[in-house]
């Protein structure tokens, strides 16, 4: 059965489908550390939108799974793939078609690094906004099936925001152009909305019509403050969003992590504190702006120091950015990634701190504090999560969800989230969007079991 | 049958039920100028969610169809009611249940009046930045449901950028929560998204989630310009956006809306120019960016002043809102609502010139030309659109579609443009999004008839 279609495919595809065992194993598994059962049949490297068309009719045609795969840099494991499933790789169709500044617009394979198109776009004077931690090693399809989020969130929106229009592949191969070219927009329901954020379940982004903006011009004015608890920064930040600031960043960083930074890279940016913001504004009253953060900051008992120039600056966004490998090098780790509304965000560290001393793990946490997303990480050895951190794990989204907060801010669902999706979405959402699902995938071969768990269920 | 119906919905909701026939005739049109054929059974001005979702039920139980109304300003008749149909009026439900500086959100009623919302965040120097023309007299539930535009969508964004989530009853009465009080949130399908614009075919609207922002301070320069032609006008709008500028409002007005509006209110704020735009800028830089706007203007051909005061500025923009009873005071308006890619609005405006022309009917037209949307308008007696004005304004659907553009910038589809639907969607579209209402409506009770004509098509 599946040597028929990796036969049919080898021969409709020739040099796009690979079934070498090592790299079946490099493209089958993502950055959450989880594995999945056995070795997909064949990973196709498609090269063209007809290349996938033609991969989901043949893999319609025999009811083979189809598992879509952009740089595999997720964390909610939904690019995982195993046993009798075709990885499907967009890693190829990495062009900008199109750069439109009249039209601050660009269209663009699927496939293309998210931070190669932003250094295009720069010779333009232009950028594409969504901005997650991993830019420089994730695609822009990827980016767009997982809603990512990132640093700049609170000011800019998340993915959705800048996506004006997409070409899908459907489960059964069919072509599907949803969204527009134009600014605004309202023909009918909104399919595009729908494709962002759907994890390869409803269909495979093959071309995206992106919204750009103008890049933003001037120095970048940067902060820190270093707090005496986490809540208290917690707290702070909270206050500078009631005051009705908007930094371009507030990223916050608690003892744990602040630890485990400081063993990877030598450098302590806290210099031995129990919490760390690190905080950009941006725009022409950028320097005005952060004078004003860093009063209310002060008056909420943080230190204070502002960065001396640009390089410093990078330097400190630098360090940030090597929070996630400073985790992995722990142990295999475990990244949440809870959101709750941001007057909750110091009760979400008090809580998170006290399920640490129940379940007796630690729990570094680090927040992009501007929008109430928090990443509890654990750590542990090998490829299954042990169930003491899940049990701590699910209090953490049992608290969420009690904050009125969500499961996954920017990580999505995949497999590691879908034991909860219910507890969220509530039973009678939980039906109506398995019923979506099932209308653009009827045979159910898109990302099986990811998202929704077994559609039996 | 209907009896039976209008005698189970007065004896459960007592006080919120009218067979009036004056009072169905108010509340079965909309501002199109369309009327539904006949008259409904029963209007219900529902007071809570419970009562809508009675309403729901019992329609359910006798496959009665049902047509939410909010304020009735839509202008694609869309809440045009008429035979064996029940009106479902949220106007009663017009309370805003929370307002919530630290989380920037509020939580309201669907039947709450968009200015008066406004009204009451100011007090928290908070605002909801949807702004249709019609901001004074529409609900929240019917921007949403439209997915409303406005004057300051290129800065600010449309309805669905400013909605978190919803409380939506759905045909067979169930109540459903979707979307969340986070900034972000990414668990499952974005069913939000879905809802917004969905045009009361899907669910009702029975509260809404709402994103704010800091209400922008300080001084909003605000300048003129005439020119001596409309495609000029157009042109140089283009120009200022390709330049990076994003003004908060850029409304464009030609020599036949100006002569409207000159009848109409007695002032031609071009003093005799072929076209008029009227600019506004905000934020910390205005001042700086509007001087930046007035140069690229001029070197564009137009005669540009600089408006005295704020007082001066509101005159203009007050004016610019007579634009659309100046028409009605004409006849019957029918209003398009094409939108274009911002290079093409010169062309488009080139184009509408030449329909003009070819049908020998007049078309004033309007753009918010900082993102493409343009307001072509035809008059004319009684409340039948003639065949010969349907004619010109399928010319114009046909270019905008041509340019890459859509049928609707922010009016919806609702009866009047659902004949040209699939010529945007596409089949293989049109068909997926009537299955999506079928999923959600099974026996086609929600509004049927609007957006997708007949189911059986
Ligand atoms: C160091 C690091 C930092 C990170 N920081 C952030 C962050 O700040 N914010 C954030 O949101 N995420 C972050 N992530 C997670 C991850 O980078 C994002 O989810 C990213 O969007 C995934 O893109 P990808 O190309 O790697 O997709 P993959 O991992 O290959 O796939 C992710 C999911 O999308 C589906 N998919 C991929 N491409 C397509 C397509 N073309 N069509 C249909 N489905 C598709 C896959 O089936 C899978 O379910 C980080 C990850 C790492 C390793
Ligand atoms: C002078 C004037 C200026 C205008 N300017 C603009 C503009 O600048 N931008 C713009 O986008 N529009 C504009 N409009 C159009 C109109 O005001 C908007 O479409 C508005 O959003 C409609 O709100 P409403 O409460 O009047 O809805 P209604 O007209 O009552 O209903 C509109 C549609 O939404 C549905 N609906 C209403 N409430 C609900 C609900 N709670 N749940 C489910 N479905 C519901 C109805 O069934 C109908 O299909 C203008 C109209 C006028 C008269």
């Amino acid at each position: 059965m599946s040597a028929a279609v990796v036969a049919e495919l080898e021969a409709a595809l020739p040099g796009r489908v690979t079934t070498d065992p090592a790299a079946l194993r490099a493209l089958s598994t993502d950055r959450s550390g989880h594995v999945g059962e056995g070795l997909p049949v064949a990973a196709v490297l498609a090269e063209s939108v007809e290349d996938v068309q033609h991969v989901c009719r043949t893999a319609s045609a025999h009811g083979t799974p189809v598992v879509a795969r952009g740089a595999g840099t997720g964390l909610a494991g939904g690019a995982t793939a195993g046993d009798g499933e075709i990885v499907l790789s967009l890693e190829r169709m990495d062009r900008v078609l199109e750069v439109s500044p009249q039209n601050r617009l660009a269209v663009v394979q699927a496939g293309v690094i998210n931070g190669r198109l932003d250094a295009q776009l720069a010779e333009h004077g232009l950028w594409w906004s969504p901005d997650p931690a991993s830019k420089d090693i994730s695609t822009v399809g990827g980016n767009i099936a997982m809603n990512a989020g990132g640093l700049l969130c609170a000011k800019y929106g998340v993915t959705r925001e800048s996506v004006l229009g997409l070409t899908v592949v459907l489960a059964d191969g069919r072509r599907l152009d949803v969204g527009r070219r134009t600014v605004k927009g309202v023909t009918g329901y909104d399919l595009t909305a729908l494709m962002i954020g759907s994890e390869g379940t409803l269909g495979i982004i093959v071309e995206a019509t992106l919204r750009l903006r103008p890049a933003v011009s001037g120095e970048t004015p940067t902060l820190t403050a270093t707090f005496s608890s986490i809540v208290d920064a917690a707290a702070a930040s909270s206050a500078l969003v009631h005051a009705g600031h908007i930094p371009a960043a507030m990223e916050l960083l608690d003892r744990p992590c602040l630890d485990a930074l400081t063993s990877f890279t030598g450098e302590d940016p806290s210099q031995g504190g129990q919490a760390f913001l690190l905080l950009q504004c941006d725009g022409e009253s950028a320097a005005a702006e952060l004078q004003a953060c860093a009063a209310i900051l002060q008056s909420h008992g943080g230190r204070v120091q502002v960065a001396r120039d640009q390089a410093e600056a990078q330097r400190l966004f630098g360090l940030r950015r090597q929070m996630f490998p400073a985790l992995e090098a722990r142990g295999t780790p475990l990244i949440e990634d809870v959101a709750v509304p941001l007057d909750r965000m110091a009760d979400a560290f008090a809580e998170i701190r006290r399920i640490e001393q129940d379940c007796g793990v630690l729990i570094p946490t680090a927040a992009h504090a501007g929008d109430g997303n928090l990443h509890p990480t654990f750590s542990f050895e090998g490829h299954r999560v042990p169930e003491r951190i899940w049990e701590a794990a699910g209090r953490i989204f049992e608290m969420a969800l009690a904050m009125g907060g969500t499961l996954t801010g920017e990580h999505g669902v995949g497999l590691l989230k879908r034991r909860w999706l219910v507890d969220e979405l509530g039973a009678d959402q939980f039906a109506l969007q398995r019923q979506i699902k099932e209308l653009f995938d009827p045979a159910g071969i898109l990302n099986p079991g990811k998202v929704f768990a077994e559609l039996s269920r």
